[in-house]
């Protein structure tokens, strides 16, 4: 069975041929002599027309009242139809049913709510805008490794199970073979997690950053991509327990190589997208975001501007705009103001450097001012964040010095540490909250509709 | 910074002009007047030679004494050297020490054992075996996407933690936010998971099949590639407790078509290896296993072998061959019995179809004959079993009887059943276990050295 792709790709190709799909039925309708369906294979977003003839079909009268969502099989000759809205329809010769679809399917013809549609997250990619999304995930996700893979870059999976004591960051979920009902103690009375599977306690990563810098130590240009976890009891629209990241780590390489890596991505993936799957991205220009494509547009076609934090907090103090969250330099910029700065100030994206050590990570490179560290955050019009990252500390004793400060262990990041005196080379990476990123391209505004089978608090059904 | 990997690939664009490069020094050695050093930036498996004198560069004396492992920069006119064994060398015009690497380094010359070097994980990247052997994983991993991409298949990311009681297969780990020293407990005494994270039980999948079934039937071809758990205290040189998996799907197919796919996609990623990473494939063939480009050839020239299960134990009661494990049709075959098919009677890879459906998952299609599934599995000489896969029960009362039959309840499988009732069409798709994969391309034959840091029992470091 040819897919429906390869059809509406190459029309007159099959011009007047005979050909044989395979489908679901979207729509049906028909008079007494002739009828119409909409056939979805879910290789393409557009549906095939069949036209079926009561004089041509033998089981005219069983089609005519195949239910929606009916698998069926179709044989018949392919027609161009330059006058119609479809380049071509299907005139049927042969239609049987493969697989019957009765009339309780959730999905009939009217409109469904994201909400109902998120509680049947095994049908809703049957849906326009669900087909639409994950298949834009599939293309963003290719775009990526494509991207990555043809400049050189080693792809690295770094673990999801972490015993380390190294990430601190977010609040983390728990993997373990104890009972819990019942778990060994240690005569103190503690659990006693050397009988648990890894022989100690044990989590779900929240990031591949400090593995993804052994591996950047080794090929020069490495990414991660791969599922992380945040056991945060945050029910917002844009978090998710489980979601996937990327971070690009670079050696020899500094904070500015990082911005532009960075730069350079962002584009590529929108560009990809948009050549690749124009009727889907049309789809949510129309129907979900209506200034998405301009958006798009003028991401890539712009020179993203590139500022410090101290910068930043000026701008914002001089604006004499009246925000909920004051600003004074050392806060932790908030959204509010991280979308004044791209959107009303530059009108495309920004690079924010240099922010104050305290509100950053311990792993960050310190400035020669002592009190910021090379950080950079890319800020993005319509949506604030969209990539963080920075220029890390390969300078072995002021690491030591900074983690001591932070009243962290150095023996808890021996292998860490190693890096660093080992032929350490300053190095940068980033992390693309990869969600985030189909929100932005799609304009869906809750994370749990751009996840096939989202987790989130309370929540973890198929 | 040049990568080295871009000199290798076009040395003669670069005769005689000067390059900057960065890297490690792997090897140095001089005389009084000229030394030599062996660089690795990363990018490319083999060296480049640097060659300094005294009467060039300024330093010479600090640069003699660069230890193993130092990272350097150079700046230097690149030299092509037909006669020699590389084809060109770089003479030095300035060289700079950019990270120190004391004498304690444990990348010394000499060799290890991979025993010793899977303790220094953070650092293993850097010798020649594991540089390929994580050059190979990146590369396969590309092939995948690239191959599954070019012929329509959306990928799609299951998800990793499930609250799902339909897998059943294998030991769970169990992931949770509950205090384990004092979880709350129900007014009859039990662990009252009502309060846990996502409200209910939850644990790391052990496979994204049948979330993947969900979308095969809403795009046709679908693909998952992402980590899998085990539980399994199985501490062997191919079991590990966390793994990558591959899963495609695709409807309107059967188990024939299942064949197709799986053969064409081995033959693909063994051919994208072979042309991509020639430096590296030829590495393991010299130095870990001999006889591996042979087999690979072998495999991708020949036509798999089909046949059934039951023509399997005649082959194998007919042999004349003592086994272990005794031959009696119903047993699942051994490992002993898969080699002696795929490597004694056939010489290439055997798909073997038609299992008995004691030993076979619930979710298989029953055959006609009521004994047997349309499962297959890919047996391929000097591993044994590398893919298994099937064609599913796609007859919903057939499904529920069998699950059913099996002790299970229908209701916990409300949304699997679905898929039967609404428009359900035939369908299959088989898992190839990502390292197993790599294992078989490499000829390395522990899992802990083709996983970066690998998770096994007992084993959780980095």
């Amino acid at each position: 069975m040819l897919d429906i792709r390869e059809l509406f790709r190459h029309a007159e190709k099959y011009a007047d041929q005979t050909v044989e799909i395979g489908g679901w039925v979207r729509t049906i309708r028909d008079t007494k002599a002739f009828g119409f369906i909409e056939c979805n294979d879910g290789t393409f977003f557009k549906n095939v027309q069949i036209v079926f003839a009561a004089d041509t079909i033998t089981n005219y009268k069983e089609v005519a009242k195949l239910g929606v969502g009916t698998a069926i099989a179709c044989k018949g000759r392919l027609v161009l139809t330059p006058e119609a809205r479809q380049p071509f329809e299907i005139k049927a010769e042969e239609i049987s049913e493969v697989g019957s679809c009765p009339s309780d399917y959730p999905l009939q013809k009217k409109r469904h709510s994201l909400e109902f549609l998120r509680t049947i997250s095994h049908l809703r990619p049957r849906t326009n805008t669900y087909s639409a999304v994950f298949r834009v995930r599939s293309a963003v996700a290719y775009a990526i490794h494509k991207y990555f893979n043809e400049r050189g870059f080693v792809y690295v999976h770094t673990p999801l199970i972490t015993a380390s004591d190294c990430e601190g960051a977010g609040e983390m979920f728990q993997v373990t073979t104890l009972d819990m009902d019942n778990p060994p103690r240690t005569p103190e009375g503690a659990i006693d997690y050397s009988k648990d599977f890894f022989g100690k306690e044990a989590n779900l990563t929240v990031s591949g950053q400090l593995e993804a810098e052994c591996y950047a130590l080794a090929f020069k240009k490495v990414y991660t991509f791969g599922p992380t976890f945040r056991a945060e009891n945050s029910n917002t629209a844009r978090h998710a327990s489980e979601f996937w990241m990327i971070e690009p780590e670079i050696a020899f390489a500094d904070i500015n190589d990082d911005m532009d890596l960075a730069e350079d991505m962002v584009k590529y993936i929108i560009q990809y997208v948009l050549e690749t799957l124009p009727e889907e991205m049309e789809f949510f220009n129309s129907f979900i975001d209506k200034g998405l494509l301009a958006r798009l547009d003028n991401i890539v076609n712009s020179d993203f501007a590139r500022i410090t934090y101290t910068e930043a907090v000026d701008i914002l103090k001089k604006s004499g705009q009246k925000f909920e969250y004051p600003v004074e330099w050392g806060i932790d910029l908030q959204s509010e103001h991280e979308r004044y700065i791209t959107e009303k100030v530059f009108g495309k994206p920004v690079f924010v450097t240099a922010y104050p050590k305290e509100i950053k990570a311990f792993y960050m490179r310190m400035n020669d001012d002592g009190k910021t560290v090379a950080a950079m955050d890319l800020l993005a019009p319509g949506v604030g964040e969209i990539i963080g990252g920075s220029q890390r500390e390969e300078r072995h004793d002021e690491l030591v010095a900074r983690i001591r400060e932070l009243g962290m262990d150095p023996k808890d990041y021996w292998w860490y540490l190693d890096l660093r005196k080992f032929g350490g080379v300053s190095h940068a990476g980033y992390g693309l909250g990869f969600e985030r990123m189909i929100m932005y391209l799609t304009g869906m505004s809750n994370i749990r509709d751009v996840l096939p089978f989202p987790r989130v608090p309370k929540w973890a059904e198929f």
